[in-house]
């Protein structure tokens, strides 16, 4: 699973605690996270792309979710992020070699496949019983008034270094 | 997922259908598959250090199940080959930047890193539903005497190449 799922899962859940109509530019949640900008733009692309987010251009542009926090559920954004080919990938080895069995026997899926497809079933069902909704309820009361604050400020949380063209 | 996966997965389901004390050797699994022999010992050798499987030496040694067929989990085998972190790695990106919790509003693990956990526990459990005896008394009745007959046997079914010395 890349790393970056991890930044789209919070940015997602960040931005679903923004007031209706508001955005986040890419810079902003970078700065949010300390994350790098520009990778970041790319993954908040492929969520657009996926239909989790929209992006808006112009002065007030940005990042906002492209339906109902509740409707957006963490799954798409797992799969917006990683893909949707499932981990287990069967290469049909019960046809080949000494022990190869005969086509006839293999036109249902291979009972291990079956198996494992299952289990990633159940993963990804899991994940598609919890939205953004879910995660911003799960909150303390204060926290998307103090997100929004964050977000919006220009002013680093970094130690401020000393200008290189100062005295 | 390692696509030796599939690979241990079937060994482990060809060996649940030999007959009691029976053996396979590395050598026997790699032809009835048709896989590296080398690559294929190696990884057998993993199933033996998680417990799944017991290797035997001398002229009639090989590999068998170290515990009855209905005690071994595919979920034991998955993860003796592909280890067992979770594919899901929470950096705390919650603590760093502009928008950084305090350190006493992260003493519980992240509602976001919590929900994967609990996802992957369901992958978990699933595989930790189905035992090797599973998978075995879902093959057609006859399956185990011709696996175990094909096994054994030392003609390839691959097709026979001309000898290079051959006149």
């Amino acid at each position: 699973m890349p790393v970056s799922t991890e930044w789209l899962l919070h940015c997602a859940a960040t931005l679903a605690q923004l007031d209706a109509g508001s955005t986040a530019s890419a810079a902003q949640l970078a700065r949010y996270y300390d994350l790098p900008a520009p990778y970041l733009a790319k993954q908040l692309q492929a969520l657009v792309k996926a239909g989790v987010l929209v992006a808006t251009t112009g002065p007030t542009g940005g990042f906002r979710l492209a339906q109902p926090a509740s409707e957006i559920t963490l799954l798409r954004i797992v799969e917006a992020v990683g893909g949707t080919s499932p981990p287990y990938v069967c290469r049909e080895i019960r046809q080949q070699g000494q022990g190869a069995l005969p086509a006839d026997e293999c036109q249902n899926m291979c009972v291990l496949a079956e198996k494992m497809t299952e289990a990633h079933e159940a993963w990804r069902r899991s994940l598609a019983g919890v939205s953004l909704a879910d995660i911003v309820a799960s909150l303390p009361p204060t926290a998307p008034a103090r997100t929004r604050s964050r977000l919006t400020s220009t002013i680093s949380a970094a130690p401020s270094r000393p200008s290189p063209s100062a005295p």
